[in-house]
């Protein structure tokens, strides 16, 4: 799983069904970093270093085999430190 | 999920019978990135910022378990500012 | 998916059963990139630009679910120029 | 397969129900280089060499199919030397 | 699938039993390239450039569904030379 900091809500309002109501957050690795859109299973808030899955268990992580999820926050790290 | 722009579309006359007759539109990360391949699950335009799936999520999001893909635009972001 | 261009029939004459008579083509992303080895499901010939497909998508595009691939040429380019 | 150290336990109170009481893992492929979490189906300690199995594979060497890792511990090192 | 070199067999006295006998090889891209672990499932010796299937079907490719590979050997290339 990747360590990655939560940046903001992710607003796409023309999407496909199956998405539903999750939450669609911005993550990166690291500042600077590249950022990725990650389905909230947790509930998260911006500065939060998050686990997230991916690859086919992002699927069921985010509630459903069906889900079409290819990355997942899957829980929120106790405590942090960047590198 | 990744976020990517839409360039144009990409036409492959001589294809399998699997990939339908869905749009392939190609797509970057950022300007001067590597281009990739998108089934386009929503009707996107060129210079769209979308969502892209890849992974297994990729091919129920194009509509079917059996769909051939392994990147697939499920929601057009509505605002998006290119790093 | 992503876009590929065919250099050679690669030759392996020991290798699993489940492979089958597909022919295996040696492909790279670009002159100069790394080259992989893509099952191809089309016809190609060397210089051909195609659409390669991965992930558990380039099982089924193969032939089977169980076919063993993890990259499928799905399509040929109609036009492509190299960046 | 990767061949990773690992480095220390994470801790994330926080988390899916899912993921259950397994311990969560930082490892890294080398000094310096980015640090990724692990599933431990063995019971490593700080410093082990191990391997890393991802991709779909990762949740059932977890210990069910749906179980949600992408990257499982699935084998200590007896003796490596990092490069 | 990706084109490797075989560089020796790797010992793991400590791993899960899913694992079971199947040789563990070290493969790398090129001289100098990371090291990777594959399942040998042809019968290899050091020095021998092979094909490698990654995602999900490096499990079937490895025996089983079941199998818990991420990276396995199902050719042996009659003839490589390396760029």
């Amino acid at each position: 799983m990747k360590i990655m900091q939560v940046e903001k809500t992710l607003v796409s309002t023309n999407r496909i069904a199956e998405l539903g109501h999750r939450p669609l957050l911005v993550v990166r690795e690291k500042a600077g970093g590249g950022r990725q859109v990650a389905v909230d299973a947790i509930g998260c808030i911006p500065g939060d270093w998050v686990i997230c899955v991916g690859s086919s268990a992002a699927r069921e992580a985010a509630g459903s085999k069906e889900y079409p999820s290819d990355l997942t926050i899957v829980g929120i790290i106790d405590h942090w430190k960047a590198e």
